[in-house]
C-alpha cells in the first residue's frame, strides 16, 4: 500500500460526512450585555446521522462529575448517536440531583431525535458545586435540535468554551482504498483545570468504519501522546472527557487492527488530537509562552515522563520562563526532586538549541545570556538529556505569570 | 516522674550551654550600599565548646549540593564540633570543584579550632551553579573565629538568610533531674525552595546528654512532624539540611530511649522545630496567609498526608485563598486527583470552623460568604474530613500571590 498523505483541512466536528451540530444560548452563562449572542453560547449538540461506534477517555479524578459517571456507563455499550454538552456549569459535586439532571438531558435529546438513550452522551463544564438550571437546559436542547446542520461545528465549538479565549477546531483528510476519510474534532480547556470552571472537553467524529473495541485501543494510545502530554497547572479536572465516534459514512472497508490502513487512521487521529491539545496549552490561563519539554536519556520511558512532568509543573521553572531567566539550577533541582534515578554529573540541558549545561555544570553566563534571548520567543524547546538510557518523553507546558494568579484569585470577585 | 514544663525562652542557637556563634560579611552576597553591614552577613559559624553527638537530615533531592554530600559523609561519625555555613551561593551543581571548596571550608575551620575535620560540618545556601569565591570564604572563616561568642546566635541566624525577610530563632528550656536543659536553634528558608537561592537550613544545639544513635531516631521523628509537614511551592531544594547536636553540658544523666525523660526531650525538640518550621511558612515568598490544612477520616495516615499535600500544593486552591474566595470545588478536585481512595459523597469541609461542605455537597452561598470573611485572617484553618477511617495529617502552607510570581520571575533582572 502506498503511504497516503494526511492533509489538514478546515473545520472541526462537522468536517466528516454525516455529522450535524449546533450551538445555542440557553441561559446558563451570566448574560453580559456587552457580549453578542454568539459570544455567550452555552449548549452544544452533535449528532451523527446514523448510529456510530464510540470510544471515550474520562478523568481519573475520583471526584467525578455526574455527566462523567453517566458517560462511563454509556461507553460500555459502544454505540453513539449524539452528544449534548453545556458550558457554565460543571454539574460536579451535585450528588443524586446532578445525576438526575444529566439523565434528563440525555433522555430529552434521545426523544427529540428518536434514538435510544443509551446512544446519547452528556458532558458539562463550568462552575463546580451548583445545580444546573435544568428547565433552561431542556428548552435549549429543543431549540438546538431545530438548528442542527453540517455548518454548525463552529457554533458547537464556541458553545463549550469557558475561560478559553478562542474556540478550538481541527480536522484532517486522507484516502483509504481510493475513498476520502475525514477526522474532525473540537475541544475546550484553558488549563488542565480552568479556574472554578473546571474541565477539558474534546469531541471527535470520523466517517471511517471501525469497531468500538478497536476505536478504544486507538483512542487510548493517541490520548496518551496528546492530551496526557500537556499540563498548564498540574491540576486534573472533575469533568475531563474525550469522546471519539465513527459512523462509517466514508464507505471505506472496516479498519482492522495491525493493518497499514489502521496505522494511517491512528496517525491521522493523533494529528487531530495533538493539534487540539496544543491549542489548549497555547490558550493556557495567563500563559505568555508555550514550552516543549523534552527529556531523553532516562533508564525507562516512564522515568522520562516523570522527569518531564516534574519540570513542566515546577512553579519555579515556570516563573523563570515567564521572567525569561535561564535559571537552569531550578531545572536540575526539579529533576532531582522527581524521584527518578540519574547521575547529576552527566546532565545536559539546552534552551531552544542553545546548550547551557554539560556534564552537570553550567556553561557560563555568555551561554545563559544567549539562551535568555531565545526565551523571549512565544514558543520554545527545553531539552534535557540525562545520558543514562534510551527513555524519552515530551510534555507541552506554559510559563506561570502574574496573570494566572490574577485570573484564579479574582474569578468570583 | 512529674511531667516537667517546657518553657519557650528567648534566643536561638547559643541558648544552650557551651555553644558560641558568629556571623560575618565575607563578600559572597552582592554589596548593596543601602544595606547596613548587619543586613548583608553571609557567613555563620557555630561551635560547641566540647565535642558533641550529632544527627542530621538532608534533602532527598538527587541533585545534592557539595556541602550536603560532605555532610552526609560526616554524619556517619556521629561527632560534632562546629558548623560553617554561608549564604548567597548554594555550592550546588558545581562538580568536583565544589566538593574541594566545601572540604577547604571544613579543614580551615577545623585547623583554626584545633578540632578533627571529621567533626566540622559545612552548609551552603544561595545561587545554584556558580563557584564559591573560596578565598573570601576562607578569610571570612578566620574573621568569624575571632568573633565567636555566646551572644553570637542572632548574627549567625542573620548570616544564613537569603530571600528571608526576617531571621528565625527559637529555644525552649525544661528540667531533667532538677537540672535545666536547653534546646535552641536557627533556621532559614522562604519557600521549600527559595528562588534561585535554594534551601532550607536549620541548626539546633542542646546541652542535653544523648547518644548519636538515639539523637538520630528522635530527630527523624520530629522532622517528620515539623519540616516535612510544611510546603510553600512544593519544590524540594538541593541543599536542605537540618543538623542537631548535643554537647551534654547540662550535666543531666544520659537520655535513654523509651524513658519519660526522653519523651520530654523529644516533645521539647518538636516545639523548637515546629516553631522554626512555622516561621519559614509564615515568611514564604509572597505569602499573605498561613493555612493549616488538616485532613482526617482517611483509611491510613499516609493517605491523609497525600491528600493534605495535594490540597496544600494545588495552585488553584492557593490562588483561591489569596483571592479570599471560598472555592471548595477546587479542594474536592485536588483530593480527587491525589490518587487516594475515598467516597466523594461523604466529604465534609470547614474553613476556619465554618462548615461549607457536608456529604459532598455545598452548604450554600451564605455559608460560603461567612467562610470567605474568615479567609481575610492572616492565619486560618482548613479542615477536611473524608469520614472513611482514622487517618489524620496536618500540613502548613501559604497562599499563592502575584508577588510569588514577581519574586521568582524577576530575581535576576
Amino acid at each position: 500500500m502506498k503511504q497516503p498523505t494526511i492533509r489538514e483541512i478546515p473545520g472541526g466536528i462537522t468536517a466528516a460526512k454525516g455529522i450535524r451540530a449546533a450551538g445555542v444560548y440557553c441561559g446558563i452563562k451570566k448574560t453580559k450585555p456587552a457580549l453578542s449572542p454568539d459570544e455567550r453560547l452555552d449548549l452544544a449538540l452533535i449528532v451523527s446521522d446514523r448510529p456510530a461506534t464510540v470510544a471515550g477517555v474520562t478523568t481519573s479524578n475520583r471526584s467525578k462529575a455526574a455527566p462523567v459517571l453517566l458517560c462511563e456507563q454509556q461507553l460500555k455499550g459502544g454505540r453513539f448517536s449524539a452528544i449534548v454538552a453545556n458550558s457554565g456549569n460543571a454539574n460536579a459535586c451535585t450528588g443524586r440531583q446532578g445525576e438526575q439532571d444529566a439523565v434528563q438531558m440525555r433522555d430529552r435529546l434521545a426523544r427529540l431525535l428518536d434514538r435510544p438513550p443509551s446512544e446519547v452522551f452528556v458532558a458539562s463544564t463550568g462552575v463546580i458545586g451548583q445545580r444546573l438550571p435544568i428547565a433552561k437546559v431542556l428548552s435549549g436542547v429543543r431549540e438546538g435540535v431545530g438548528l442542527l446542520s453540517t455548518e454548525g461545528g463552529e457554533a458547537a465549538a464556541r458553545a463549550i468554551m469557558t475561560t478559553d479565549t478562542c474556540s478550538k477546531e481541527a480536522a484532517v483528510s486522507f484516502e483509504l482504498d481510493g475513498q476520502p476519510v475525514v477526522i474532525g474534532g473540537i475541544a475546550k480547556g484553558s488549563g488542565m483545570i480552568a479556574p472554578h470552571l473546571a474541565t477539558m472537553l474534546c469531541f471527535v467524529g470520523t466517517d471511517a468504519q471501525i469497531s468500538a473495541s478497536l476505536l478504544r485501543r486507538v483512542l487510548r494510545r493517541t490520548v496518551d501522546r496528546s492530551f496526557n502530554a500537556i499540563t498548564v497547572d498540574g491540576c486534573m479536572s472533575t469533568n475531563d472527557t474525550v469522546l471519539l465516534f465513527a459512523n462509517g459514512r466514508s464507505d471505506t472497508p472496516p479498519l482492522k487492527a495491525g493493518t497499514p490502513e489502521c496505522d494511517v487512521f491512528e496517525e491521522a487521529l493523533l494529528r487531530v488530537l495533538s493539534r487540539l491539545a496544543r491549542m489548549i496549552v497555547k490558550d493556557g490561563e495567563g500563559a505568555t509562552k508555550l514550552i516543549r519539554v523534552e527529556v531523553m536519556g532516562t533508564r525507562t520511558a516512564r522515568d522520562a515522563t516523570v522527569a518531564a512532568k516534574a519540570i513542566a509543573n515546577s512553579s519555579l521553572v515556570k516563573t523563570a520562563f515567564f521572567g525569561e531567566d535561564c535559571n537552569w539550577g531550578r531545572i536540575m533541582s526539579a529533576i532531582g526532586a522527581s524521584g527518578i534515578r540519574f547521575d547529576p554529573g552527566l546532565v545536559e540541558i539546552s534552551v531552544d538549541q542553545i546548550p547551557v549545561v554539560r556534564k552537570g555544570l553550567g556553561l557560563g553566563t555568555a551561554a545563559e545570556r544567549r539562551a535568555a534571548a531565545r526565551m523571549r520567543r512565544p514558543e520554545l524547546d527545553l531539552t534535557v538529556d540525562l545520558r543514562g538510557g534510551m527513555g524519552r518523553a515530551v510534555i507541552l507546558t506554559t510559563d506561570l505569570s502574574e496573570a494566572y494568579v490574577r485570573i484564579n484569585a479574582g474569578y468570583r470577585s
